[in-house]
């Protein structure tokens, strides 16, 4: 059973059903009403040193990466970042690290306009954990569900260049090469786009596990299946470059730590999908189908990447 | 350095400086005023398995627990618990672990009226994360800062059973000794009795790290001091039958784990206070002072307590 399935089982139903509770467990966040309307989205995130990230990274790119993959989940809603909590176990109390992860962390939410309230501290291995609280202010929100067929498949930025930069020497990746160092360590949670994505798409999901298990659970959630054109998809140029335009595509597919979004639209709304993002790059690579199941299709024929996804209950691909 | 002042260092207006919060770090929760006048009281806490809990403790009851340790910093601030997040790191995916743990963190959920929105679930050492938000209804709220000198210093419940049952054989102390177990394993967070101190204390806070250790963090808060009596301090029986009055005392003034509440009320409000309090025992220890410390008397003498406090960040006592 996958880490999904586990999560599904035996958290969902958890203690009392709320009326103000208006999405639960199983979306990239929890949507919760409160007396007034005020809609609150929630999440929360741990990441681990050694799994998460290497163990040696810099404390400023800590810091900053657990909360823009916090983020990240935020934008895949549409959510404006609000507050956060954070609860951080160190091996020690090292304050020179401790200076550089909050200088990263707090870079972030400087300029997302996030307020972090609290906190815990323990000793132990390291790991970082956030909560984040996003606002909606009235204006809706996205989840994984609403996708239908004949929806386009659209995927902001680029994908690969996180997968690529952790399958390199990531440390001198930093001098080398900052472009793709930072598609790993400083991933940009696309908020302003999740939220101008509101009234034009279907659905919404941040890529943080891999195209293929993210799409995946949009499509389960919507109870569609999708057909993605491989030579569409907006591989990152420095991926291509170091590795080949094959092995490209397998971590663009399959890697995951990219933190795009990956979203449906209807037909017929490119110009107003285009004039929405701006300045972020949005590129369509395939189109929803009724039946169940993503396929992926290259010069004609069927494409399958060699690994799907990344499960955290079984040993990283 | 300790890890209060850590925490305060690097954690203290990280981000964007909010209007709409209320209460930032340094409390028990924070406090967020939401658009229409909504208070959301936020806290968040990592319980790690071999230094918060035994590598061993039932999953029901680090499950319990866990929720028990994060309520209680909603008790000690008056408000009533609505949402909680939880981050779950297993070593494996054990499925009868995590059902126990689910049916211990459920059954407290349960009654207190408590809904599980969200998580996550990683690979990794053993800990729990939660992160759980209340509401004031408009009642206000408690806080550290408030204690005014002539105030007096009360205690709920009993001290020294949770250190007292840590002190002796844990697993077999569940079937020989089940109350004094459930002291470590099952705390009741003090959710309706900090409800009812609202217009009645001045300053309140939850005893986790020990008597001593906790109200000195309201005394600085507060900008006070206390004299206690060590006499009047309510000990729990079944750690004075099994270790003596003395060590008893230093388990109530310096363990921890008992999550009871420690708050300060304004002389003549006794039976307001006893009336408010209902079924939950409460008892006057001593008073506050204008002199900031916290000064323990027995028999008209000064006594010092051998340890004091929980510090996450040197050995445990």
């Amino acid at each position: 059973m996958g880490e999904f399935d586990l999560i599904r089982r035996y958290l969902h139903g958890l203690g009392r059903a709320r009326q103000d509770v208006v999405l639960g467990p199983g979306d990239d966040a929890a949507v919760i009403c409160v007396d007034g309307g005020t809609e609150l989205v929630m999440s929360m995130d741990t990441l681990l040193a050694g799994r998460h990230f290497p163990e040696d990274l810099p404390p400023f790119d800590v810091g900053f990466r657990a909360l823009a993959v916090n983020l990240s989940d935020l934008a895949a809603m549409g959510a404006a970042p609000a507050w956060a909590l954070l609860s951080l176990s160190l091996p020690m109390a090292d304050e020179t690290w401790l200076a550089g992860f909050t200088a990263g962390l707090g870079e972030l939410a400087q300029t997302t306009g996030l307020g972090v309230v609290g906190g815990d501290l323990v000793r132990g291995p390291l790991a970082v954990t956030l909560q984040v609280t996003g606002l909606t202010g009235g204006r809706g929100f996205l989840t994984r569900r609403g996708a239908a067929p004949g929806d386009e498949v659209w995927i902001s930025g680029t994908l690969g260049g996180a997968g690529a930069a952790l399958a390199t020497d990531l440390e001198g990746l930093a001098t080398r090469d900052p472009r793709l160092y930072a598609r790993f360590a400083r991933p940009q949670p696309r908020l302003d786009l999740g939220r101008s994505l509101l009234g034009i798409a279907t659905a919404a999901i941040d890529v943080s596990d891999g195209l293929a298990a993210d799409l995946g659970h949009l499509l389960a959630a919507s109870d569609v299946g999708a057909r993605l054109d491989v030579e569409r998809l907006p591989v990152q140029p420095d991926a291509v470059r170091l590795f080949g335009e094959r092995q490209a595509r397998e971590f663009a597919v399959s890697a995951g730590d990219d933190y795009e979004l990956c979203f449906t639209v209807p037909p017929g709304r490119e110009e107003d999908l285009r004039a929405a993002a701006g300045d972020v790059a949005v590129t369509r690579v395939g189109h929803v189908v009724s039946d169940p199941g993503l396929n992926f299709e290259l010069d004609g024929a069927r494409w399958q990447p060699d690994t799907i996804g990344w499960n955290h209950f079984e040993d990283p691909p």
